[in-house]
C-alpha cells in the first residue's frame, strides 16, 4: 500500500473553540466546515476536527479518552521560531506541557496541548528538510 | 505558520509488534529505527512509533491512555481496495472496529485498530484526489 496518511482526525468537545485555536493560534484556514467537522488542507493530507460524539459514532467505538497516547508535531526553521510559535499558541489557549529545550538528538522542542488536550510538539530539527509546500523529509 | 504537520507519533507498548504490523499489514518500510522509536517517511510528513514510556517522558506528561480521541485515515482508490486493505490489516493483527459501509457523504469506509489500539480508517473518497506521491487534496 502507498506509504501515505490521508487524514488525521481529532475528536473535539466544542468545534467553535477548536476552530478559534487553530485559526488564531496556528493561523490556519479551514477548507471545509459544517456543524460536525472542520477540515484543514495540510501538506499532502487533511487535518480534521470532528465532534467527539460524531467521531465515536463514525468509528463505531464509544468511550474515547483524552489525552490519548499520541502527539502531532509542527516543525519550524529555528529555535527562535519554536519559542515564538509556543508563545502564540499559548496566547490562543494552548496549555504548556514542556517548555522548549534541547532533546537528546539535538535541535530544540517543546510541547503544548490544544483546548481538547491533544498534544502538539513544536520543534526545530536541523536534520530534516521542509520545502516551500511544507513537505517534510527525514534526515539524520 | 505554514499549514503543515511534520510528524504523527503514536505511543506503542511493544515496538517489534508494532513494526511487524506496519511492515506486514500496510507494507511500509521504516526510514529509521532504534530501540525506542521507528520512523516511516510518509507523504510529506513522518509517522513515528515511539515507546509510550519514552513518549511520556519526552512530552513531560504521564498517564496517556488508549484508545485516544483520534483516528488516522489511509485512503485508497476504490471500494474493492478498502475491502482488500482491511483484510490484509486484519491478517497482520488489526482488530475490526467497523465493517466497511457507505458513510453519509458517499464513498466507502471501515475502521480497524492497530495492535496498540490506535484507530485507522480505510476509506475510498471519490471526491478527494491522491497523486502518485501520495499527496491528498480536498474535494467536494
Amino acid at each position: 500500500m502507498q506509504q501515505q496518511i490521508s487524514v488525521i482526525t481529532l475528536g473535539v468537545a466544542d468545534l467553535a473553540r477548536s476552530r478559534r485555536f487553530y485559526v488564531e493560534g496556528f493561523g490556519w484556514t479551514p477548507v471545509f466546515a459544517n456543524e460536525e467537522i472542520i477540515f484543514y488542507q495540510m501538506n499532502g493530507l487533511m487535518l480534521g476536527t470532528f465532534l467527539q460524539s460524531s467521531l465515536e459514532e463514525d468509528m463505531n467505538r464509544r468511550g474515547l479518552v483524552r489525552p490519548g497516547a499520541f502527539t502531532l508535531a509542527h516543525n519550524v526553521e529555528s529555535a527562535a521560531a519554536v519559542d515564538a510559535a509556543i508563545a502564540r499558541l499559548r496566547a490562543a489557549g494552548a496549555t504548556l506541557l514542556r517548555s522548549p529545550d534541547v532533546p537528546p538528538p539535538g535541535g530544540y522542542r517543546g510541547y503544548v496541548a490544544d483546548p481538547d488536550d491533544h498534544a502538539w510538539e513544536i520543534a526545530w530539527n536541523p536534520a530534516w528538510t521542509i520545502d516551500a509546500q511544507g513537505l517534510v523529509t527525514f534526515g539524520l
